[in-house]
């Protein structure tokens, strides 16, 4: 087993590419594919300051990694969900790679600074764990990337992350989520840019890389997250790809190619519909916006409006 | 467990119905889903001369049995492909069917009428088996129903087929076909008119109607198809079905309500293109149809013209 580029001994074999790496062009394989990401969805301006979501595993800090060595000014962005121990792992993971890459690392916590926690909370809004984390997340990333200055929220959704994503609501034919599945959501009321670097990698590459790399990143899935449907849907197309290598990638750029704009309509309708939630300020098509609700029933300390940044953008 | 309707010990659950049934009330609900797929698809009226095409399986005998009990005038089609003793096995269960319900049976054999086998032609012609069987069958199921005089040409393919063949189209985001996968394809272009009366009962529900209503069909699925894609995207679906029962109906009647007419316009487009083949003077959008160049490269006989039938309709 060669590397395609050196024909030194190969450390890693990438069967939808049909090609064996070594260590440096691994690394460089997956810079390239990052840079082509961004530049082919045009993602990132040079000038923009990026907030990366951090979780303390694998594709978040091999996101930061990368965009730090591609020379972004990227600052990351921690946040406490409040499952106990798990949390703790991985905030401990995300400070360790700050540290180590004597990066800023913004941090943001449920419990002290809302009140509640996603276990409590998924309960109280009778959501699943999953759903109420999400929605929580994107809310606080949205929200710090504001509050920050920050043009961009840069997540580390990977082509395994994707195309589960996209089974999922193809599966049951969600055309308004299928409209806005896209690798780039561009800034607009009052949300900011959001974008998601990993699109061209994969699950099995991210661990590689944090290995080659020797980022330290938290192994274990969320606690919450096992038996999600999500995790059904990767198993199922994991199979497909066995049989077939390439299958993920050709459903998830196929889609975009080929079919994501023909659900734009409703998704830019349901944009249209858009105002501040009164609570919060946060866009939304409800009176009050989900996450506001989420945080009422959990019992937790209604959110004060967000107070934009200020300083230099 | 006991029959949802009338309290009676059950013998069959179906999860996605989340109900059991008796006999008599399982071969009701097959009968009424048949009726039910008829009308609300619009597929059969009274008065059509309907060709079912019989493979020997279960869900084309158990099709032919019910559109017989429902009332329609329908006879059958065999297609003898060549594929060694499988081929002998099914065409002795179609005959049989016919004989003990007193129906007739077209036969056809491609060998002794084309000659050619599917192992060969598909061979020779560098396709799949699958994919040249497929082939040949459409356009020998049209031409048969031209010349028999039939207004429609019926098929088994049920749920299973019909999400596991959506799985595979929207994997590889193939928009013309996904704007032509419809349970009723309108006669046009020298077509017949083309109907799936099945596609609300599920595989499962197919063996278990054949066996509780005696019909004895062949078990074993076609030695060329081991392996195949197909097989594959119904595993996928299958897992997916155990976790969250309901997923392929959803999937696929999301599908036709919410997504098809998305995706319509690329199959009228083509539509448009079609002209008769000059050789047999079936519709096609190439110089030569693809059934014609496949009969050449097997070295078989060149199909002659249709010749439509002249008799009562």
């Amino acid at each position: 087993m060669r590397c395609r580029v050196c024909r030194q001994p190969a450390v890693i074999d990438i069967r939808r590419h049909n090609a064996n790496f070594c260590t440096e062009h691994f690394l460089k394989l997956c810079r390239d594919q990052v840079a082509k990401a961004i530049g082919e969805f045009d993602m990132i301006d040079p000038s923009d300051r990026v907030l990366v979501a951090v979780s303390g595993g694998k594709d978040s800090l091999a996101l930061w990694d990368l965009l730090l060595d591609l020379g972004y000014q990227v600052d990351g962005l921690y946040l406490g969900l409040g499952i106990g121990d798990y949390s703790h792992a991985s905030r401990d993971h995300a400070r360790a790679f700050a540290q180590q890459r004597q990066a800023k690392l913004v941090e943001v916590d449920l419990p002290t600074d809302y009140g509640y926690d996603i276990p409590t909370g998924a309960k109280a809004a009778r959501r699943v764990p999953c759903s109420a984390c999400g929605l929580s997340k994107r809310h606080l990333f949205d929200r710090a990337a504001l509050e920050g200055g920050y043009d961009v929220v840069a997540t580390g959704h990977n082509l395994d992350d994707e195309a589960a994503v996209l089974f999922g609501n193809v599966l049951r034919w969600h055309t308004e989520y299928l409209g806005r599945q896209l690798p780039v959501l561009p800034a607009a009321n009052g949300f900011p840019r959001k974008v998601k670097p990993l699109v061209r990698l994969g699950e099995r590459e991210m661990a590689a890389y944090c290995v080659m790399r020797g980022i330290d990143y938290i192994v274990e899935e969320c606690p919450m997250a096992v038996g999600n449907k999500h995790l059904g849907y990767k198993d199922a197309l994991n199979a497909i790809e066995v049989t077939s290598p390439g299958s993920k990638h050709d459903f998830y750029f196929g889609f975009l190619s080929r079919a994501a704009e023909r659900f734009r309509s409703q998704a830019t309708a349901e944009q249209a519909e858009l105002h501040p939630c009164p609570s919060c300020g946060a866009p939304t098509t409800a009176d009050t916006c989900a996450f506001c609700r989420l945080v009422v029933r959990a019992g937790g300390q209604a959110p004060v409006p967000v107070q934009l940044s200020t300083g230099p953008r």
